[in-house]
């Protein structure tokens, strides 16, 4: 958990010091006059001036969930990451660190690196063949006669990066919001136990969503659509989100099995040592945050049909396959699901105002092997089919709001990690805007 | 006829209202100067603050041809209509009356019909199930342990709904304008003995023109281009829209043969007390409307190639075939035609400023067996073509306006509907500003 | 070399004159504080406001680049030539001159003429049959009874055409730049003798890059990235655009080779009269231009791979193969490659602010006979293979200019040509805004 020295941005991604005095105002009443419990007005989905700001005031601001250790193990190993109008590497250096740095070159500003993964020495713009150090400064630039240039003034522009429990995290702001150190110290004793470091990629999943990227948050945040995955509802138990008291009748049955199930999950992690209380600071932190570790229906071991393993190979040092899953919440642009067979992440990077990429990898033991440790179609079924339903689901909505007749509507009572959402949004944008 | 009670929108669809002072200064200049005679200039056709002030003063406060009552025969029947933001939903209900409901769920904003057709009991949201009576009302929303929940105030919202003479017509404003009741009653006469409520669909074409809405009503409104439909030219006579003293020489011979079959058609109506005078009151109303029955070339029954019946059974209570077409064209986006054997509605639905959905339906007896009475092949031949000609020419002009060549050109006396179109559009848009 | 009579363009095309104060001020800043020596900032390669700009002070004012004799032999041949918001006819008069005329009709603002190049008499507009002569003069309008109509007003507007050695140009200004008479006098004696009136077209590409115009210009302009380009390198030597001392240790070779190659070839040039002399005024004068006859590598003849001759016939009165390439930048839009066999000509066509059509056309002697003269897929294969080279690094600059990272960067002096565009291009931007 190391926290890179940072050169700020140019100022010229500044959108609230540019906006025109009375649009601002007009944007800023609509933050104001935000009715707590509804959904947002439609421009927050619709509109791209509300974009940009999105994109300056919460990613441009925020951590951002960019890749798993996984993805980028040894040294040399980088993923390419863009959210909004950014582009950013993301590079395993030699001391294990990781790097990140902007994907521009100094030069004439060519995308240095333009795969979305791979092994690199020295990064080489393709363009005139400049040519950075992992740490991004400038080692060679073959400019024939230029003695006097100063490579020091042309390092690729950093970003700060941060590792924690085999999730890598990344921060475009000068100065880091601190807050998400103690959100790490609350997430890490839950994940290390599954040692994603020593996990590899079974599969990744990149979807378009035609909707804006809160819509794509919101949606997650809920279960009171779980009607709508058939294919998930075996295994995660569709009383989620609700609490004694709001369980509807057709539900009663499967209300009593979860906490059985729930109760012997607890019982079994404190006897191993698994912390399983529920910590929930959605909207009361800069890093909002939800964990726990929940049952599973069925055989409570994976999201299988009968909640069966889908990998026969443990992770990291667990010694039971009946761990349920350890889900965590992320404010903004990430959720998890960690098993005792395998690891799922979901991360959300806005493309536009309209467009959304939904980026899945199915993380499994380093050396459980395919055909013979796990089958891929099974292991990926589950959230492939809940993928392309939440997809469908977030359309609708985006469709909605560009009718004059949308107009905010209540959040249900189970729907109040999305009213957590929306509230630590608009905070953090009016906080930004202060 | 009837008129259901209004939920007026949100005013967050009023541009007018909201536009920057400056700005809707420039929009009302461009209305006051606008040169009459003259084609439009260039950002009525390309600029979408227009188009939204299109959306809001044309396609929000007038009524909307919406489809035909063959296309919802039965309680339950409905189909969704899209036009600019909007998205409807027009219901066949119980009481064989229509509904018209917007089609976005009061809960998260989802649209709640997605298929363009279909039946229906109550109205179902795919995303939470929120339920609704086909009048819109909310009366299931499985929210669980919301025992305070109103349901009263979150139904669908409304708009008005008229069908008459086997059309059905949409109006999105509070109060639609009353003088829709009157051209109802100059059009019934001349429609119901084709009596829609007995003919069923024999094909529906759904074209995308890249074109501004305007482009394509305008293209409408004459047949100096029928030069351009050489299909349709067999049995229009290509003197449409030209009176005595206006004959070309190459048509002297076209127009003789019109007056004796025009002649010989008026005596045929009189003979079966069918209306054939014509009204024309396109920008002196309203609802602009021209009304009129007039001869085919050829047999004068259809528009075949040698003007014969195109489908073997007669519409309603008709006893002749060679009755010509009556043709009707309404402000702001459709036209029609009903001969003795089937009836083709065109409505324009507005895309954007560039795009415009064109529907083309053709009804025919609904005891008219396929490939016995009729060949659907033949049935369309004439008006497929011709509307993939007019879409060509509508392009044209949409490439053409984006030129700042481009300048305001003469309408032709053949063309005095196109300028009674603008001038009712004109005066239209500027009454809403005022 | 004539210059027509010119029609003006409406002033609705003049946006500096219609930018609201503030804008107008703050895109005069972006020009004024542009940094001398480096790449433009981001808003030029992106904001709409800017190409818009670019259209009118640039390609609305100055001597653009449209076609070569070659394209339009005969009288009555004409091409149409689009870029920005424009649609020019450019057509082969009776007189052996070109008439340049705004592709839209004044009727109703259709195109005129829809296909890239063809053979017309008369303009015959699709729409309404509106019939103009190849002066633009309109002289049919089927409008019937319009006797008072008088044609006189209702001309195609135009603009200005010139053929200078094969090569056509237009303007659209109301009073061209008179200096390009001067470039034309300065390039007219190193094109005659390739006499491009006596060639044919063996190939014309169009490619879209997903570019700003500027980019693709800058990147034209510098051959600090040819590296990128092994098929080019085999024949043009990649110490272009260096000077001695400015050569690094792995091209010293090269570069020694490229002398004693020049030096014969300005040999060979005086023997036949051919000049060869650099003229560069790049941005010392409004018509910009660049011109020189330089070795080619290997037998130094073509753009092959051993640098021999890629067609049998000689050009015009050429008297031998070994002519290296005359090569001619102009500014705004294009650059020329003159071999002894053939000639190449490259034509820069905006589209938007992010997408720009690259022409590229080879010529051949017209009497060389494709199989047996040269064989197409040899002729015209190292400049495919370097344009979709060209393009991709295009689109790499476009991508990172959109990043808030993204910095003007610095020129190489071996991009001092690059430089040299962009100082022309701000200067003529400002000169107009003045």
């Amino acid at each position: 958990m190391t926290a890179p020295a940072n050169a700020p941005l140019s100022s010229r991604g500044r959108l609230a010091a540019t906006l025109p005095v009375e649009q601002l105002a007009e944007i800023s009443a609509l933050f104001e006059f935000r009715r707590t419990g509804y959904s947002l007005d439609a421009p927050f989905y619709t509109d791209p001036t509300i974009f940009k700001l999105d994109m300056e005031a919460i990613f441009g601001q925020h951590w951002i969930f960019a890749a798993s250790t996984a993805e980028l193990p040894e040294p040399g190993d980088y993923v390419t990451v863009d959210y909004g109008p950014y582009s950013l590497i993301v590079l395993r250096n030699d001391d294990g660190g990781v790097n990140v740095l902007h994907n521009v070159c100094r030069h004439r500003g060519a995308r240095v690196l333009t795969k979305a993964a791979g092994q690199t020495g020295n990064l080489v713009c393709g363009y005139h063949s400049w040519t950075y150090s992992p740490e991004g400064n400038l080692i060679h630039a073959s400019a024939p006669g230029e003695a006097k240039f100063d490579k020091n003034c042309f390092a690729l522009k950093k970003a700060h990066g941060l590792e924690v429990a085999g999730l890598i995290f990344v921060c475009l702001a000068a100065e880091p919001p601190t807050d998400f150190y103690e959100t790490a110290k609350i997430f890490e004793p839950y994940l290390a136990p599954h040692e994603l470091a020593k996990t590899k990629i079974a599969y990744q999943q990149n979807i378009i969503e035609e909707g804006n990227w809160k819509l794509v948050m919101e949606n997650n945040r809920e279960c009171y659509h779980c009607d709508g995955h058939p294919e998930l509802a075996c295994s995660l138990f569709p009383t989620w989100g609700l609490t004694e008291g709001l369980i509807p009748t057709h539900l009663e049955e499967v209300w009593e099995r979860n906490k059985v199930a729930q109760s012997d999950l607890e019982a079994r992690c404190d006897r191993y040592g698994l912390p399983h209380q529920v910590v929930e600071e959605l909207d009361t932190r800069i890093a909002g945050i939800r964990i726990s570790r929940e049952a599973l229906d069925g055989d409570g071991e994976s999201f299988s049909a009968d909640g069966r393993r889908l990998s026969k190979k443990l992770l990291g040092d667990l010694r039971d396959f009946r761990l349920g899953r350890c889900s965590m919440h992320l404010q903004p642009n990430c959720w998890f699901h960690f098993m005792s067979d395998h690891v799922i992440t979901f991360g959300v990077f806005p493309i536009n105002e309209h467009q959304t990429l939904v980026r899945t990898t199915w993380l499994v033991a380093d050396d459980a092997v395919e055909g013979v440790d796990y089958d891929l179609d099974k292991l990926t079924y589950t959230w492939k089919q809940t993928n392309i339903q939440d997809k469908a689901f977030v359309e609708l909505c985006q469709q909605g709001a560009a009718s004059p007749a949308y107009e905010p509507g209540p959040y249900m009572k189970s729907e109040y990690q999305v009213e957590a959402f929306i509230n630590w949004y608009v905070h953090r944008v009016q906080e930004h805007l202060a």
